[in-house]
């Protein structure tokens, strides 16, 4: 017995993978080597000439041959027991980027596209010894630029054509799991969860569809178990036709809240097939989060006094983010791919990544039209741990024309990504990828591709959000300097600008000098200069200016740096400031404005310099700490007015609470300290009459004149008195010597 | 054999409608009254009553009761001989609003909304006696509002509940033709011919999709006739299965134009299905016209100032119409529906309107979305007269939320509309509604409702542009007044906006006498009094301030007017003026600026003053043919600053050479003359050096001192000099007083 039921459930059968190129298709390849699966024909390669890791590879330019030939991998199909009706599958979730799949050189299925998974079946045709192949075609070009462009009629991502962050690289291969699997007769085909919940939230009206092999293929047991295991559905139907919808209603249903707002309630589904004589056949897992998410107007917006005259034009786009009728501020960052290769990533990359998002207070991370949709775990981490994902489709910074063919490929990949994703709490809105509407993409609301999107999401996924790019009207990206060219430093730009969502924004920082010392030769390590593996590793050139490393700005604050450890401590200490700063003035200009999400939280391979919070793999740089400080809930702040400061001159700074809490704060007192060297002086004593839920407040703006005292550094040091979790402290550069007419105007931040 | 083939083809057959009304469903009228199909249960009620011609009617309020009650339509089945085997219909255009059709008391069919057609198979189930009904449903409220508001769950055209304009009128009943239709067994059930153009214009791919009764049907025939009747495409097919699609190209088609920029070419396309004998047994014709529109940025918008400096925002939508390759500047007026009642709006109804819209150089009607969708007759002109229709679904200046039931209902009824117009030359763009995004209706990009409309018009009408709504960002609506609460004339407002395009604005002016004498009693003709037929005819009270009569502002410029006559011209020659000044102003915004049309061109029944062109039901007022001039293709344009001038002042305004030809015009001379009384002063004489195609030149401004003459107008005339069709005037007021200090103040213009 217990035999035949081994026979009778699914069966996964691993296969081993050998990989090769040749120039042309159907051409056999001269050497096969090992391959890892999932992957990239680019790893596989490596391994097999013992290249170093790639990551750490200071000529990564040897990898480039590789975009332009077919790669073909192979694996011979192992001998299988089966019971007579068993059936047999060639599963795999993804294949990058277009390919087509043999076995025993008869082509069985041919597809462009790396979102869509296959599903083949082998019952009857295959054996044990057949070959089976997947033949990987050339990377897609539209044309020969040697850039981003080359990706603007495909629907792989563009981040690999080179950006300023990622080298010229090109991943193909077999990037999810793929194996064959053994089906009884009788199966589950597929099957989903999904709600619609109540205007008043109080009704979660549940509905699992379920496709079995056939009519009357068993009885179904459907149970939906609340987060403490409580058993809220239990439904039982035996269908007489292969697709069946089962409906319950859940009363009062825990909602999924986003991390500092509330639990991540989250219900199990559990499906279940079963024999006449009640023995499970086959079962399905899912994961449901009741929420319900809006992009809502931030509460003056119908009301601004620029639009209140003949002629009229129309209001900005919404972006507030409502959940569960609860207007919640988004903080967070722009999310790329945390490697080159996606096949190498796991759960276990995801981690430690979404650990740090999750423990800096953030809410939302923007999944970044240039990179990859993330594998699956990295949504059932963003389940568990409260982060609202904002999902762009792989469209970034290009005019991606509505051509048929393009559109063909558009429509089924994004169906593919929305069905993939749209069971998941974590999911909060749809994108159609990043700045397309700027002046680098020239697509408009016209364009067919962003049309079509709006169609795929509308059909497949009502009720989420869907925008048609960032920024749309209103919404801001940038800037990406801590100092701009006209002088303005974050401090002024920010606190002049009004946008009600700042979903791009970016302070370079130095990596950590570990990380330098691995990546760059020893005999380039210092001084840094262009042409070398700085330069490859971002720190020059980049993009505008000498990005990423900016020397030239810590230069204007600090003076040429004398050693490796002084440039890294200073660049780093901009880029932490820089960052706090822009993060709480985004959230002192709430409601107005509703997001603050920096650009990057993350980086796909070890950078010299980025905008990047986080060196890669998972080395978070001090700004990281520096932004979880400005997003906790509640902080006392400072609206800084700039950087640099001189001994005789009146520091000032604007005092608030920021509460993006569900909790009223009460009257209290926040102590406003200037630390100046050894030199501690009380600026301010602020006794503050609270805040209401989810509401900042003004106070009063200090005004010191600074003393003459020995050091490099004054600290502004906000104590909420019986409240040190809500201290917060910024660190600005002194200069002890009184400033002159020249350094007021150069240094000064002046716009 | 004759009686054979006239019982072999179609034959239609009318019947004799009755209508009653009744409280409740089901409930059978207590009187029938003799009903004229299509029309509106209205006009059939007031016919027996023996009321007035509703639009002549001063009680138009006593209509209102009708809105609340059930109305049913009866008809006794007429005796039609038939073959064994002729299948009989009931067809049906449509019913306003929402209604159920039964057959002896039997429910065939069940509707909500006017525009999606009926064709009801009642072969076998009907004989000659038997009784046909429609029982029509009260007006659909969402609430008890009194206004507009209670059209914003349906896909009732607001309009009629009340707008400044239109009387609180909510028409119901068959709006369209309804008839039983004798169909041979074999037939053509439906076809349409689409194409889609080859980028470069050079081949149309014209395809044909046929719909037939059946399988083995006979054989089809069908021909595509050039507009000079050459045949290009001769295609014949014996279809073996019920849907066939036919394909064919056409070499360098000739191009449908709109008016003004070349001929309007049609195509015949004929197709007949034949019997083995090759006897014609059905046929189906439809015109077809080559041409390809897209909504395009201006030339400069992709680096607009402002828009260059992070953080950076998103640009406008673009709006500039490119036909066939051309940029082509939009003129032309919103148009609403020529009657209350659109049930006895006929070809005959829009003949007159369009030809006035033809001939005062317009291209594009603005169908706004508070009206109904036009019947056929009006795109067939339009498609004849090169008359770009701007058409929005019934959705306007509310909040349509997405309610599942109303959702169901816009589908259904935009998908209805699309497949209705798509195959119309005529037909340019798709927009969702009127007003949508500003802060009275409160939708945004995230409504269900837009991003439907846009999925709809996706998957039915891809290659036609789609707007959410008007404005988007960059366009304007209104001011609907010649001078605003702030003492901004047109003439200045106007030119300190920065529009890409103006597709509302209006300035007000009342009806010519005739008019007037026939909607108001004599008794309250003079002086025109709020409280009176005055204000049903929206003379007062309509919207803002004293509209549309606007007396506040024909005093400031003229004094009080001592007769009826004095007051309607003073008042036309303020809209006359006014108009002319905001259509040259935004022509001479190219092309930055792409669209005029102004609101509005017609009304739906007579006022005493509107924003309208014309009078109800065609009565030009002489602001039509003031617009007319300043639409004209080539013309000498001034930019006045201002209407009113004294004695003693200095005259200035610029000249302009506009040209929105595809001419390139040589080298000339324009003269400028002033004429106040029998005072003519040469002002200017400008030696211009042509302009190119489709381009505007500005040239010097004139500086005059205006000397004393007895005349209360001053007259601009611009004089093209061997060209006196491209003339121009402009006619102003003039105080032969020197003005006093206080005077310039109030009654300049100034801001």
């Amino acid at each position: 017995m217990p035999a035949l039921f081994h026979i009778m459930t699914r069966t996964r059968h691993a296969l081993e993978w050998q990989v090769g190129h040749a120039p042309q298709l159907g051409t056999p390849p001269a050497l096969f080597v090992p391959a890892t699966v999932p992957g990239a024909v680019q790893l596989d390669w490596a391994r097999a000439q013992g290249w170093p890791e790639p990551a750490y590879d200071p000529d990564i330019g040897k990898y480039r041959w590789m975009e332009d030939v077919f790669w073909r991998y192979r694996a011979v199909l192992p001998d299988m027991a089966a019971s007579a009706n068993t059936r047999l599958f060639f599963v795999c979730g993804g294949v990058d980027y277009r390919y087509q799949v043999s076995l025993n050189g008869h082509v069985l299925h041919a597809q462009e596209g790396m979102f869509t998974p296959l599903d083949i079946e082998l019952t009857g045709i295959a054996q044990a010894g057949d070959v089976l192949e997947v033949e990987v075609f050339p990377a897609p070009k539209s044309c020969e630029s040697g850039d981003r462009v080359e990706a603007n009629q495909s629907v792989k991502p563009a981040v690999s054509y080179e950006w300023d962050f990622h080298p010229r690289l090109v991943p193909l291969g077999i990037w999810e799991d793929a194996y064959l699997e053994q089906r009884p007769p009788a199966h589950v085909r597929r099957s989903e969860v999904r709600y619609e919940l109540d205007e008043d939230l109080s009704v979660a009206h549940v509905r699992c569809d379920v496709f079995v092999s056939h009519a009357r293929a068993g009885v179904l047991q459907w149970r939906l178990a609340g987060p403490d295991g409580a058993v809220v559905i239990d439904h039982t139907c035996t269908p007489d036709a292969p697709v069946v919808a089962m409906t319950a209603n859940v009363h009062r249903p825990r909602l999924w809240w986003p991390n500092g707002q509330g639990d991540q309630a989250l219900y199990t589904s559990t499906l279940e097939l079963m024999d006449a004589a009640g023995a499970v056949i086959d079962s399905k897992t899912q994961r449901v989060g009741f929420k319900r998410v809006r992009l809502v107007m931030h509460p003056t917006q119908w009301d601004e006094p620029e639009i209140q005259v003949f002629p009229k034009g129309r209001h900005t786009s919404p972006i507030t983010v409502e959940v569960n009728g609860r207007r919640v501020f988004a903080k967070g960052a722009n999310w790329v791919s945390p490697d080159i290769f996606p096949g190498r990533i796991s759960r276990a990359t995801y981690e430690p990544l979404l650990a740090l998002a999750h423990d800096s207070h953030f809410n939302m991370p923007r999944c970044w039209g240039g990179a990859i949709v993330q594998k699956e775990s990295f949504f059932d981490l963003c389940d568990e741990l409260g982060l609202m994902v904002w999902q762009e489709f792989p469209l970034a910074c290009n005019r991606y024309e509505g051509t048929p063919e393009y559109l063909a490929v558009l429509d089924r990949e994004s169906a593919s990504i929305i069905r993939r994703l749209r069971g998941h709490a974590s999911l909060a809105l749809w994108c159609g990828g990043n700045e397309l509407f700027n002046n680098w993409s020239k697509m408009t609301d016209q364009d067919l591709a962003l049309r079509l999107l709006n169609r795929n999401c509308y059909d497949l996924d009502r009720e989420r959000p869907f925008l048609m790019t960032s920024p749309m009207p209103g919404m801001a990206h940038g800037g990406y300097f801590f100092r701009r060219d006209d002088g303005a430093e974050v401090y002024q730009y920010f606190a002049q600008s009004k946008n009600t969502a700042y979903t791009e924004y970016g302070v370079p920082g130095s990596a950590g000098v570990e990380t330098l010392r691995a990546i760059i030769p020893a005999a380039e390590l210092w001084p840094p200069r262009p042409g070398t593996q700085w330069t490859t590793r971002h720190a020059f050139g980049a993009w505008q200016h000498n990005s990423w490393l900016d020397l030239h700005t810590i230069a204007h604050y600090f003076g040429e740096p004398a050693t490796l450890e002084q440039m890294v401590e200073w660049s780093q200490w901009l880029q932490a400031e820089g960052y706090k700063a822009i993060f709480e003035e985004a959230r002192r200009q709430k409601p107005t404005c509703a997001m603050a999400l920096n650009w990057v939280l993350n980086e796909p391979w070890p950078t010299a310099a980025n905008n990047s919070l986080v060196n890669w793999p998972a080395a978070p740089k001090p700004a990281m700490s520096a932004v979880a400080d400005s997003c906790r809930n509640i902080l006392a702040s400072a609206r800084v007015p700039k950087f640099a400061w001189h001994a005789g001159e009146a520091f000032t700074s604007e005092m608030w609470l920021l509460n993006d809490s569900t909790e009223a704060l009460p009257a209290g007192r926040v102590e406003a300290w200037i630390h100046v060297g050894d030199t501690r002086t009380q600026a301010l004593t602020w006794e503050h009459s609270g805040a209401a839920a989810n509401t900042n407040v003004q106070g009063p703006a200090l005004r010191v004149l600074l003393a003459d005292a020995p050091s490099d550094r004054l600290t502004l040091e906000l104590r909420w008195v019986d409240h040190p979790e809500r201290n917060s402290s910024y660190h600005l550069r002194y200069f002890a010597t009184r400033a002159t007419a020249g350094e007021k105007a150069y240094r000064m931040g002046g716009v």
